[in-house]
């Protein structure tokens, strides 16, 4: 993964678990924030708030409002976010080691 | 999994996602709440609340508190679960399909 997360946006991205199976990021943001471009292998997302996100990815967007308590599939892909609404973004990723190419996709299976 | 939580004690259990690759269950129990014998795959678990647990396994028993926000790894295990604490348990917990054999642990890796 040449745009980890971690490295690229560490303001907001922070390792909270690791072993040789997974690895958790815990992501923090506040509205108004955009990352950089960056990728994920697939992973596990649960959000812990609601928020409003755009995501830029392609040469495209795709907006989503996911609310509190959500589990979701990310699948594989590199994109940049931007929190577009008025609440605070928390969010926790179980990455899959499991050497996911990426895929097309905007965002998750929402 | 023989003794599939989900099965043994559907009270406390609900699968909250599920592909190919990993299935997820919400967990919430009461005060003094103890479940039957069951088995976890390796998982990742993310504790939403802060409590105290008495886990039964291997004829033996192992107290845990944790505190809300914390991610652990739990090997794959068969255990019962009893809520010692004053305070409601909730839980996530991205079960990985791997096939993993139960191991002699007791409860997550705190």
């Amino acid at each position: 993964m040449k745009l980890d997360p971690v490295t690229t946006n560490p303001e907001s991205y922070k390792v909270v678990f690791e072993n040789d199976r997974v690895r958790v990021l815990e992501y923090k943001d506040k509205p108004g924030h955009l990352t950089t471009p960056h990728e994920h292998p697939n992973s596990v997302m649960y959000t812990l708030t609601t928020f409003s996100r755009r995501l830029h990815a392609n040469g495209t967007t795709r907006d989503v409002e996911i609310v509190a308590g959500t589990t979701s599939w990310l699948p594989a892909q590199m994109h940049a976010g931007e929190n577009i609404g008025q609440t605070d973004t928390h969010v926790i990723f179980v990455e899959l080691k499991d050497d996911s190419e990426p895929t097309g996709s905007i965002g998750p299976q929402i």
